[in-house]
């Protein structure tokens, strides 16, 4: 298990501003995400209010923010985290079959556009998951639907397949190139997830599909699945002034924190997230 | 009586960050304060938390958010807000003899360095005055001293000696250029004001001087005296998470709102502020 003192998600505005604030504070961070940043930023066609860039693109501003990184040796591993584990006086990350343990953690993911399917909701932990890795034991002998938005989560669902019987591999993206004997792709829109107290079948523009669950993979995990127990309001992590969580330990910055939108007040949550992070751990250490 | 939009105080990286973002979204702004920016940050040897910008020059950064505001065709004018007056339905922004109208304020002030002269807290309001031009009325026939943190302030003791017999200037820096027949300089550090229910004389190094009151300009005045009513904690004005202060219609953002005091907090914060201003007005003009 890899240790660090903080262990940053997400490499947004956010993210970045947290983990350069926490390297210039001389702690070991481990800093979680895409390498080519935030698909929200590097898209933008132009930003205009970002102080001190009149009127970049959003690609040119994110070379500025990789050189940053790069002037003071952060690298980016690109990894995505499937789950947070609360473990009293740590934290474990869990990203695939690796767990990473740190003394705090920065959230900065970016807001989920929760479009959920009709009926996932109330089948929650009930048929219904968001981390193939967390629940694969549970399915030898079973069959498993995996619905993916992105191809990273074909290693997700091959390790899926170790334990299922079989699993049908629902890509929201065109040319899958998942292979495994006991992996059927199937092109299809989900259209509803159908079930009393379980799992019974997923309904698509296809047909119907039956199975003993269904993981949905989406980019992009709402903070109370990725962290049980977090506070959040329609979405977003609940923080104070300081950008700490409900939960001692864990603090949050950038879009997931909610409105505005914006880059700058998402560089600007960065720091403030990173710096109590840095006094977090240095209170830890001093044994408080 | 110039009116506007929204008038931004002080153009550290919050006020200019605010500026950007109400220019943005086509307001019209008056922006008040110093045209070389904030003198913190230019005369900051490093910064290297500012993301974009690894390992600048405060000058630098200072530089490149002067170019963001030029290109956006954004002017600072260079005067000082002495006295805010809350009207209802909008507010009057008095700057010695002049007066600017705006329907929100956005303070950027920066945080002030409260070190107070001993004596001073408890006379204010009792020959304790912060702002000549509001009280000068009050001194024909009487004498006051004046000590002054700024040269930019011998303006404002001119406009006083119009009104009082003898005006005493005690300059806190070198090579006064103040001259007016009823004006004496004197250089000498103060040391304790002295006053039972009103003042009576200030003790300086060189002795005592007796006055009928005594007006201390310091270049940022406390957020409380600027605007009274205004709820503050420690000399922080308390904030919401969008920037709103106890006032509707007043914002805050960068060093007055509290810690941490960084460029890029200041900045981000500036940027909530001002869309929480533009909203602010856009609901009045509604009508709401």
């Amino acid at each position: 298990m890899t240790e660090t003192d903080i262990i940053i998600i997400g490499t947004g505005p956010a993210g970045l501003e947290a983990a350069i604030t926490c390297v210039i504070r001389k702690k070991k961070i481990l800093l979680l995400g895409q390498k080519d940043l935030s698909a929200k930023l590097t898209k933008a066609h132009t930003v205009n209010n970002y102080l001190g860039f009149p009127d970049i693109s959003g690609a040119d501003l994110a070379e500025n923010f990789n050189k940053h990184i790069l002037a003071l040796d952060i690298e980016i591993t690109e990894k995505r985290a499937a789950s947070i584990y609360n473990m009293g006086d740590y934290f474990a990350v869990q990203s695939g079959a690796e767990m990473f343990q740190a003394k705090a953690i920065i959230l900065a993911t970016g807001m989920v556009q929760k479009t959920l399917l009709p009926g996932e909701e109330i089948l929650i932990g009930k048929g219904v998951s968001y981390c193939a890795t967390c629940d694969a034991a549970l399915y030898p002998g079973k069959t498993a639907i995996v619905i993916s938005y992105s191809e990273d989560e074909e290693s997700e669902a091959e390790f899926l397949a170790e334990y299922a019987d079989k699993v049908i591999y629902i890509p929201m993206y065109k040319d899958a190139k998942i292979s495994k004997e006991n992996i059927e792709v199937i092109y299809a829109k989900p259209e509803e997830i159908i079930g009393e107290n379980s799992f019974n079948l997923l309904k698509t523009d296809k047909g119907d599909i039956s199975a003993d669950g269904v993981f949905i993979l989406r980019e992009a995990i709402a903070p109370d699945v990725l962290i049980p127990g977090i506070e959040t309001d329609k979405g977003h992590v609940v923080v104070g002034k300081d950008m700490s969580s409900s939960i001692p330990g864990v603090f949050a910055c950038g879009d997931i924190t909610g409105l505005p939108y914006q880059y700058i007040k998402a560089a600007g949550e960065g720091n403030i997230a990173a710096l109590s992070a840095c006094a977090y751990v240095d209170s830890m250490s001093k044994g408080k």
